[in-house]
C-alpha cells in the first residue's frame, strides 16, 4: 500500500465531511505534490501521512465552521480503512482552538496521548495486542548545586520558604526546557542565593516515583558540585527562607539536612580530603550519530590511555 | 480571603451556566462540609479549590448536556473575581468526553499544561509578570544494560532494527511509568535478547534536548553495568537485527559502536582491569522526608568512615 494511496483514501473519506478539505502526503512532504495539488490555495487542510512505522498521522487544521458530526463520521470511516490496510496506529494533533473534535474522536476510542500550550495528540492503537507506541516524556529534572569553597571548607546551604520542615539543602529547582543539568545548577544558585558559580562535576542521581510535585510523573533529581565565583549571599525571599555558608563537616553531621543532602556532603567532605576524583562524574559533549546533534555525556574520568584508544570519538 | 469564601463565590457564579452544579472546599476536602453542602447527591460537580500557593483548582465533572456558553460565561465570570481577590493563578482539569469546554477556556487565555490518556489539565495565570507554574514532566528516560561477563571479557551488544546505520549498541529502551531505571536495564535485555541478568552499577548518563524520538522533549540516556545470569541469545526479531557476546576490547576499539557505547566500553574494560570501583556508581534506597516515599540514589561508593558518621541516614 503506498503512501499516497492510503492518502488518497483519507481525501476521499473526510471531503464529505462538511467543510474539511484536506491533502496528504508521507511524512516531511507537507510542501510537495501529495500535500497541494487538491487544496485549494487558503483552504484549511486535514493532512494524513504515513510513517516508517506504520502509523498515521493527521494534523488538523481545521475551518472554524467545522461540522463535528460529520468530522467524527468521516474519522471513523478512515479508522476502518486504515485497520483494513493493516496501518497500526492513528496520530491525531487538535490545536486547542479545535478541540471540540476531541470529545467525538474519544467516542471512537482515541485518547490523549500529551497536550502542550495550544496543541494536543491523541492517539488511537490499531493493531492487534497492547499499544506499543512511545509514552510522552515520564520525568521532571531537578538539579542543586553544591557549591563548596576549598579554601575555607564553607559550603552554600539554603532552607526553603514553603516547606513543612526546615532542613537544610542545597539550592536547587527545576531544569527549565532544553537546558543543561550543570546549566539549571548555576541558575538556581543564583536565583535563590545571589553567589555566582562556576560547573565542576555531577555528585548523585535520585529517581523518585509517582511524585507529588510532578503531577504524579517522576522526579530525577541530581546535584552537582560547583565551584564559588562570588560569596556575598542576596537571599530570593520568594524562594528562601535563609541562606548560609557553613561549615562542610558540621552538614555532614547534622540532623537538620535532609538525607540525600547529608549524604552529599558526605562525599564532599571525602573528596575534600581525598580528592575529588574519588566523587566526581566528569561531563564531556559528544556528537549524536543519528540526529547530527551533540549532548553531554557524564560518567567517571577515564585515564588517558582508554580514552585514545582507537575508535569512534 | 479564606479558602471556602472563594469557594463560595465558585458556587454561585457558576450555579448560573445551566446544567452545572459545584462544590467547592480546601485541597483534600473533597468529602467535608464545603464538598457536601450545596451538591446534591448525584449530581455532577465543578470544584473549587485553593492551594497554599494562592492557585484555584477546578475539576470538571459536568453533566453530558453542559451549555458550553454558560460555562464560558460563568468561568470568566469566576477568573475575573479570582483575579480581583489575589488569585495568581487557575488549574481547570477536563475530563476527555467533555472537552468543548476547551475552546471556551482557550478562548479566556487557558493552554494545556498537560494531558495524558482521558483527562487534560489546562491553566490560567493570573499574577503580573510571566508564568511561575511548574511546567510537567520534560524528560523521557531511557537505560541501557552493559551486560559483562567478567570470566570470558565477553559483552553483550545488539544492533537495533530500524536504525539507519547498524552501529553495535547495548541492548535498552525506554523505562515505563514509575519503573526504576536497574529493571529497566534488565527487562529490556531480557526482552530484546533473551539473556537474564542482575543490576550492579550506574555507569553513565547522557542528557539531549529536543530530542525527535521525544516528540520534542529531551532524553536522558542512562548505561548500567549488570551481571549475566545466563548467556543464551533470543532474539527479539521487532526490536533487534542481531545480538552477539564480544570481547570487551574489540567493542572499545571498533568503529561499529555509536559513540556513547564505545566510550561505555573504554569504562567497563578500565574498570575490568583496574577495579570496577573506579568507574562504578553504586545505588542506595533513602526515604523522603516530605512525601513518605522512598527514593533510589545513585553516587560513588563512600567509604564506612563516612557513611557511618552522625547524621540523618
Amino acid at each position: 500500500m503506498s503512501p499516497l494511496r492510503s492518502g488518497g483514501y483519507l481525501r476521499a473519506v473526510l471531503a464529505r465531511a462538511r467543510g474539511a478539505r484536506l491533502s496528504a502526503g508521507t511524512r516531511g512532504s507537507s510542501g510537495g505534490p501529495g500535500g497541494e495539488r487538491d487544496s485549494p490555495a487558503g483552504a484549511s487542510l486535514l493532512r494524513g501521512e504515513l510513517d516508517r512505522f506504520g502509523g498515521v498521522t493527521v494534523r488538523l487544521s481545521a475551518p472554524d465552521r467545522l461540522d463535528v458530526v460529520a468530522f467524527q463520521r468521516g474519522l471513523q470511516a478512515a479508522v476502518q480503512q486504515w485497520r483494513s490496510e493493516g496501518r497500526v496506529a492513528v496520530w491525531l494533533h487538535v490545536p486547542i482552538l479545535q478541540s471540540r473534535v476531541i470529545a467525538p474522536a474519544a467516542a471512537l476510542g482515541f485518547r490523549f496521548h500529551h497536550a502542550e500550550s495550544d496543541s494536543a495528540t491523541l492517539t488511537l492503537w490499531l493493531a492487534k495486542g497492547p499499544s506499543r507506541l512511545p509514552g510522552y516524556a515520564t520525568h521532571q529534572v531537578g538539579v542543586a548545586g553544591a557549591v563548596f569553597d576549598e579554601n575555607t571548607r564553607k559550603i552554600l546551604v539554603v532552607q526553603d520558604r514553603n516547606k513543612l520542615k526546615n532542613m537544610w539543602k542545597f539550592p536547587g529547582g527545576l531544569s527549565e526546557p532544553g537546558e543543561d543539568i550543570g546549566d539549571t545548577a548555576v541558575r538556581e544558585v543564583f536565583e535563590e542565593t545571589g553567589v555566582r558559580s562556576e560547573f565542576r562535576s555531577l555528585l548523585s542521581v535520585r529517581q523518585q516515583h509517582r511524585h507529588p510535585g510532578a503531577f504524579g510523573k517522576s522526579d530525577m533529581y541530581i546535584i552537582c558540585r560547583l565551584q564559588p565565583c562570588s560569596f556575598a549571599i542576596e537571599l530570593c525571599p520568594h524562594e528562601c527562607l535563609r541562606a548560609e555558608w557553613m561549615d562542610l563537616e558540621q552538614l555532614a553531621r547534622t540532623e537538620r539536612a535532609t538525607p540525600v543532602t547529608s549524604r552529599a556532603a558526605r562525599l564532599l567532605l571525602y573528596g575534600h580530603r581525598e580528592g575529588f576524583d574519588k566523587v566526581d562524574l566528569t561531563m564531556d559533549e559528544l556528537p549524536a550519530i543519528y540526529t547530527g546533534l551533540s549532548y553531554k555525556l557524564y560518567h567517571r574520568p577515564l585515564p588517558d590511555t582508554y580514552r585514545m584508544m582507537a575508535g569512534v570519538d
